[in-house]
């Protein structure tokens, strides 16, 4: 590059500007999808107003919505613009991801690039629109200029306007998490229902009566599902949306830093894509790879160790108050000064040297490749909610945790375990401790980390989904990269499809995940939604796998319960894809059901092809996945609090192929309350001409696995 | 420790808290310095309200004042206190600093630790007073106790009520910078005066019409000098005054961070000590080692690789505008995006392979240690006031500057290259690079850094004195030791004595130094004053020995000038005590003027012993030093704008031993802006007996070697 050629290029402007007021503000330019069902039209406005529109199959989607951007201290680019360019293209590829739920991705679609001058500023910005078959990717670029080289963003203008009251499966806007239940409401009764859909968090910063987060899914009265969402979030702030429920008109609401900036750009600079996804059919939203394909793609020379993972681990006895990330009962503790050989320990460690032993035993006996272990660290007596600046060393183990005789005793049993760095929300501290955390770990053989941000950001004024904590979070995975260790990122920002530019973040939590079952529990049909939301911007840590679903049989003093039963824990394996799987109850509960846990044993966890059979947000999803390089599919099925009949035909199996379907369903007596343990397991064989009834029980669902016989 | 036995004694507590109540909460505890001059007394006044006030020879310094702190979201620290216990004890010990302005300091007080208890929270505090012949310390104390663990400052309200409306040398109250000239008036006169004391500046967040900074010098109409600052600034935020100018009661105001929290302090913690020195001497003032003394030894078990430094540097040249940080002119640049093989270069770059030899060979020449470069790294083309993040990368230099040729030249000529790093205030980005930088240091054999923080605190919202800075300025320190590095701290904050802690902080500006003189001039009194106030806290990298003092005659575009004759600068050396002294103009200038050069070679810049001739602040400062280990003195005195006549008498020399003295004074007809060239050098043998009368002119002063002839 020579920037200094820069400033002549952008001398031709002067003359492009004068064309451009020539051959009119108010053309509309238009482009299809390849398959011409979507239409995208892009104008200006009286005044100069960029706006957008779309249909899908000649009904409105996104009605004229205005876009632009509101910026400190300079005039906004929001108004005043002159159509300088409009470029089209077509492009179709098809690229293979490390991991995923297809062997290939097809990315194909057709670009609109209109490049717009603001002439009493000088200024440019580009809009750029991608239309795929699935939906439309769109977002602002800003060329390197004279007169733009440095700005903040006030706000970003990018609004969606709908074409009606939609259903909408929406979370209340938040800066720091996305830890809610999911509200099935109109968009009218968003504002009356606001109150009750926030609940108590570790951190949260609501900041609307009417914002809520994406992904966003949406269901129109004429039955059209769009989903909103964003891709390749990096350099910028999370988008949120406000919604204008008098207008049914969302706008981008991006999260402030400290002194309520939303993001400071330099030239040339991208915002990251807009994403509207969209179809009659509620199952291609949940095939629609438009998010990944928005996506740089990685820059990785070697991806050969990024695997995916199935797991165990010593968490889910702390979540449900079984056993301690603690070492002692102190509080109050500085990191440095504390003899922990000194101090009597509370006798509830669960990272300790037998028990982990216990856990690596039952891993490698049954296949799984690594033992996630928290609590293995110092500092956990005095973690949370303190805003503490030196919080957690990130290498200095407890007295009972040996880190070399464990993770020798772990290889040399075929398995890995999984480091554990919780920040506790103070960035610096981890920051500082980075390189040293991970060079302890290439040290010793992990080759995973699960990173935590609970709390306030420390220093306090930054929130969770600031533009300095993206930054952060894709430092750590750059950072991580170099040390050849994957990521699973848990109070970070919801995923937007990084995966194909990082392939080492294998995971992220950022949603109500299979904890909240400990802390009082998530509604029944909380995964019939995640699928059509959190999962559009990238996997999910969720940690299925609950067999003994009463937390009181083995913790007394804890009520809460797992809202599924048994079987429908077998099928989140499917429903809720991610390359990193947990089995997350204690061994003894898979004891006492090794039968069941054969299901968990032979999933796969990463895939050839993906099919969904049923799909309704809040009702329904049923997934048929074929594990990658095998013969073998297996099918998972999800409902609500109702239960249903599912009618599933096999037509994606192999023609003249026969198949031993093990089937693992929920008894006719199950309830995900009243008797979320009866399961019954049967094998029948199957062909692609077979057609399945089977009964999902209220709260329930079923696994099915099918091998082929030949 | 063992913290698991806190909880026990502090159980004992309440008991305490009931005798307290009966042995009466107003009984006024005192104690004095060594020398009976002092005499504090600390009392509980109406509401158990925790004051102090201080007497010297009888005479008011601090009249009854109040203590205590504001919290936040819980109840203060203010009233409400009882006194549990009062403890003395006395302490005299000398101890030798790795360099200084005397070969062992004596560290001698009487120390009172008054324990107070707040019955209704069952928290408690101690103040602990240190009373030394020259001056006051104090400190607030929070043991470790069950209700008071983590707590946030809203507030910390010190309270130093002066018995009158003194004559004040104050800089206006600033969060980010002290980079303003002295104003001296009376107290009552500051809040009409604070508007045009605020002078503009890279970064500046003033905050109240009467709020001034420390260190504060006073003069009282009796005659009383009363210095007021801070010791050992560790862990809190930077302490500000707030005058009250009816009652003359100054209070103080901590920097807040980037959501107005003051410092967020966990168990057992202290504050810094708050200063008080006091003399009817203004000498007295200048010889203080109080603030050294309330700093902790250092715990470095290495401190061989610590050396005083003389060095020049390319510099001057910059800021004079003669040449360029930048090696191009490119802007609106991406560090990693650049090929600078591929721009052109602007021709101006002054960090170039041939002139950093010129420099090296120049300092080899005449005996300095070492040179410094700036604008060695990529990125100055584009690095202040963007905000932006990623500005520097600090390993990466100009194509025209060979980092390994240059190292290595210089050190086959028995010089090093002092380092610059310049973070624009971009702090993250320099944490996320440090440990790289300093390996590369390292690598090629720097051993000192100058570090910079020009502009904002980048995230925006910090400030360069909150709690959050002053952390990363202590982490700096810490790191840089490791890898055996001194540290010249540049718009860092102003130093509290740390040098005692940490002795590899060599050096720090945090106070309008010489560059000035390139950006309009300072006042002439500046230097008469700058001993009295910022050197308080620690050594100034003054960078002083400006000899070409019109900057027009090689630059001609900039008409400032130094408001000093050339003898003054050579006075600098010796008034402006640093164990880090720059010879800071160009090599030309110094060609041009040997016979007074001589007296830059030849000065010490470290100390067995000073001592201070006359001294009157805001009009002169004549001090003699005697060489580390060897038997020569140097003297230098400063005077303000009207010039005077200095006597002195030499008995501070060894009795009955004879000494060339080589005065470099200013000729009858110098004058800083007039005639500032004009020196005479004249030699005569002196011994302990000899009188000296010398003139300085206005804006003028004298130096002298003084060699022992036998």
């Amino acid at each position: 590059m020579n920037p200094l050629r820069i400033p002549v290029s952008a001398r031709r402007l002067g003359l492009l500007t004068l064309l451009c007021l020539l051959w009119g503000t108010l053309r509309a330019e238009e482009i299809q999808s390849p398959n011409k069902q979507l239409t995208l039209s892009v104008t200006l406005a009286e005044g100069g107003v960029p706006t957008y529109s779309l249909t899908y199959k000649g009904r409105p989607v996104i009605k004229p919505s205005k876009l632009g951007l509101e910026l400190k201290n300079v005039p906004s680019l929001l108004t005043g613009f002159t159509q300088a360019s409009a470029e089209r293209r077509s492009f179709d590829e098809t690229w293979t991801p490390v991991w995923g739920e297809s062997k290939t991705i097809r990315n194909h679609y057709n670009e609109l690039a209109v490049t717009l001058t603001q002439p009493a500023t000088k200024r440019t910005m580009r809009l750029r629109f991608r239309v795929f078959d699935d939906g439309l990717g769109f977002r602002y670029e800003f060329p390197r200029q004279p007169e733009l080289g440095y700005f903040t963003v006030k706000e970003e203008r990018t609004q969606f306007a709908l074409a009606g009251d939609h259903k909408a499966f929406w979370l209340p806007g938040d800066y720091d998490t996305q830890e809610y239940s999911t509200v099935t409401s109109k968009l009218s009764e968003v504002r009356g229902l606001m109150k009750s859909a926030v609940t108590g968090n570790a951190s949260q910063t609501t900041f609307s009566p009417t914002g809520v987060q994406t992904p966003l899914m949406l269901k129109s009265q004429d039955g059209l599902y769009i989903n909103i969402h964003e891709a390749a979030l990096i350099d910028y702030s999370c988008m949120h949306l406000e919604l204008d429920d008098k207008n049914m008109v969302l706008e981008s609401h991006l999260t402030p830093d400290a002194v309520g900036d939303k993001g400071l750009l330099q030239t040339p600079a991208n915002s990251p894509w807009r994403t509207v996804i969209v179809s009659d059919k509620a199952g291609d939203i949940l095939l629609s790879k438009l998010v990944l394909n928005l996506n740089e793609p990685t820059k990785f020379k070697d991806v050969s160790w990024i695997k995916p993972v199935k797991y165990v681990g010593v968490w889910w006895e702390m979540i449900t108050g079984k056993s301690t990330w603690s070492y002692t009962n102190m509080d109050n503790i500085k990191l440095d000064s504390v003899d922990y050989l000194k101090v009597k320990p509370n006798g509830t460690h669960g990272a300790n040297n037998a028990h982990v032993k216990e856990y690596i035993d039952f891993a490698a006996k049954h296949g799984f490749d690594a033992v996630l272990v928290e609590g293995w660290n110092t500092g956990w007596e005095d973690w949370f909610g303190k805003h503490k600046d030196y919080v957690f060393d990130f290498v200095t183990p407890y007295p009972d945790f040996d880190v070399q005789e464990l993770n020798r005793y772990a290889q040399s049993k075929g398995v890995k375990i999984i480091m554990h760095h919780e920040t506790s929300g103070s960035v610096r501290n981890y920051e500082r401790h980075l390189d040293t955390a991970f060079q302890f770990m290439n040290k010793y053989g992990y080759n995973a980390v699960k990173t935590g941000y609970v709390g306030d950001i420390v220093p306090l004024g930054h929130h969770h989904y600031d533009q300095w904590m993206i930054d952060h979070y894709n430092y750590v995975l750059e950072k991580a990269a170099e040390h050849k260790i994957m990521v699973n990122g848990h109070e970070a920002v919801r995923p937007t499809g990084l995966s194909r530019t990082f392939p080492n973040l294998i995971g992220n939590e950022a949603a109500r995940g299979t904890e909240y079952e400990a802390f009082g529990g998530s509604n029944a049909d909380h995964t019939t939604i995640l699928p059509f939301t959190r999962l559009i911007g990238g996997p999910m840590d969720y940690t299925p796998g609950i067999f003994q679903t009463r937390i009181s049989t083995f913790n007394p003093g804890n009520t809460s319960f797992v809202h599924s039963t048994l079987a429908r824990q077998l099928a989140l394996y499917v429903t809720m894809y991610s390359p990193l799987q947990m089995a997350a109850d204690l061994p003894e509960h898979y004891n006492q059901h090794l039968d069941a846990f054969q299901f968990i044993k032979d999933v796969a966890v990463d895939w050839d092809d993906t099919k969904v059979l049923e799909a309704e947000p809040g009702d329904y999803i049923t997934y048929a996945r074929k594990a990658k390089g095998k013969s073998s599919w297996f099918i998972g099925s999800t409902c609500d609090e109702n239960g249903r009949t599912s009618r599933i035909d096999l037509s994606f199996l192999e023609p003249g192929k026969k198949y031993t379907a093990t089937i693992y369903a929920d008894a006719p007596t199950a309830h995900y309350e009243k008797n979320p343990q009866a399961y019954q397991i049967r094998k029948q064989t199957v062909t692609s001409k077979t057609k399945l009834t089977q009964l999902c029980a209220p709260g329930g669902g079923y696994a099915i696995s099918l091998v082929a016989v030949n």
